[in-house]
């Protein structure tokens, strides 16, 4: 039998627990442990920390952690600030002989592995990443951190190829005047480039479903030949699905750093037999 | 500007064909030949060879070209044979520091990606892979095969969770007994496990029609969360996304072979950002 790899958890939101169920789900793991933000991370024994904070907190963690040696996976999820932390990082893991896998979700992440993939099918044509409906975490992340914001709720519409509707509902702090928090949800980064409606209401838990989904479609060219088509659907528990990316990139950077192959990571540049227990052997088996 | 890879092409039917076209497309590439099986293979100057025969053939071709440390790609299509085939090329590709990339077309190949990636995502759960209706090229060239076979076709119809329907039209040669005819295809190992029909038609051609497609689908349950689902549907022009595929795959044995990575590899085994052209960084930035 194997040694298993001992997989911890920092942050213990929606994401944490769903890491720490599909840790202990993995026949090749062992739980070393969940900590908090506030915790010291200087006694974490680990192999692997799946970082499980808010976006915005990833990059103090993985960098400490990466700086000790400790393998990370995170799911930064911020499109456009993705190869600046993987450029950061990139330079910490290698100086560390360490591995960090970055925005390991769902989008980015599965998704982002979906559309590589179709793209070396058809090399020309459109691809069109539509979500929803559902719950956006990153954006309701961002929505209760505006000042004045008590709970929120932000769902992503789909209005068909690649553009979407913000429905953000917010339960508001006693005495906050609703236009100012409207205002600032509406300049946040995260909402600024879509159409965005904020709506006052009594109860966001009332309103909660972490259900979500994609459809992502390709319409391209192979060779010389047009109207390549291709579709991929989700229809998702949100944190589960993220959860457990998380922790198949966590079996990923294990092994990345067992071949000595350091540095930071996205999906799209992980083989995907390295996200899968067993050998090479039974892999190709039962899936090619 | 980066010195373009050579990419050959062995054998000129549909795929060979196809191949050819999706190299000529390719921006980081140049076509080094197109040579046929009877060909003299010493002769082969280019980096690549996309070796397009029958697949019963694909050993043989594939075996003399890495021993002369030519990369190959090939699309074999017997899945219960795809190991042997990996294993035997592992070795002569170290030997000869050289790459492999074997199984390469959409089933075996893209579809066994989407079951990996599937599988990382839900770990516990079914896949079924729904193929059709649409000519199966590996069927049609084993019916072809039979004795007393003139032309054939063979559609592959779906009948949900996995399970098909070959349907095999067959032009006889003069003289040839229709119950001997069927009676071999029924034997053939292509035919052998699945629900097959034999029927004699005057005219193939007035047919044929190289349109097909997938239908796969999971339901699995990500750490403790049941009802995850996800499809993946593809409708395709079926040679000419074979030949693209075998050219993304012809890029990914070039950065393997830079990097020093020799031996044989499925598509599983290659990270999706291998098969595209242009730097880690433009490609990060595009797709993930």
């Amino acid at each position: 039998m194997e040694k298993k790899i001992r997989v911890a958890v920092l942050g213990y939101g929606n994401i944490g627990r769903a890491a720490e169920q599909a840790v202990k789900a993995a026949p090749d793991m062992q739980l070393a442990g969940v900590f908090h933000h506030d915790d010291c991370l200087d006694c974490v024994e680990a192999d692997v920390m799946l970082v499980c904070t808010p976006t915005r907190e990833v990059q103090k963690f993985v960098t400490v952690l990466a700086a000790r040696g400790v393998c990370t996976v995170d799911s930064f999820d911020i499109h456009g600030q993705i190869w600046n932390l993987r450029s950061a990082m990139d330079a910490v893991c290698r100086t560390n002989q360490t591995v960090s896998i970055i925005s390991a979700g769902w989008d980015p992440g599965s998704d982002s592995v979906v559309r590589a993939l179709l793209l070396a099918l058809a090399p020309k044509g459109l691809t069109y990443t539509n979500f929803g409906p559902g719950r956006s975490m990153g954006h309701t992340v961002a929505a209760k951190a505006i000042a004045g914001v008590k709970n929120a709720l932000s769902m992503t519409i789909p209005l068909g190829t690649g553009i979407h509707r913000r429905m953000v509902y917010v339960e508001l702090e006693d005495g906050a005047d609703f236009k100012t928090v409207e205002a600032a949800i509406l300049r946040d980064d995260y909402f600024a480039h879509d159409e965005t409606h904020v709506i006052a209401v009594d109860s966001v838990d009332a309103l909660n479903n972490v259900a979500h989904g994609v459809n992502l479609v390709r319409n391209g060219v192979s060779g010389e030949t047009h109207n390549q088509r291709f579709e991929f659907n989700m229809a998702i528990n949100n944190p589960a699905l993220t959860g457990q990316v998380m922790v198949s990139c966590a079996r990923a950077a294990m092994r990345l750093k067992e071949r000595g192959d350091y540095g930071a990571r996205t999906m799209i540049e992980l083989a995907p037999i390295d996200l899968l227990p067993g050998s090479t052997e039974n892999l190709v088996k039962a899936l090619v």
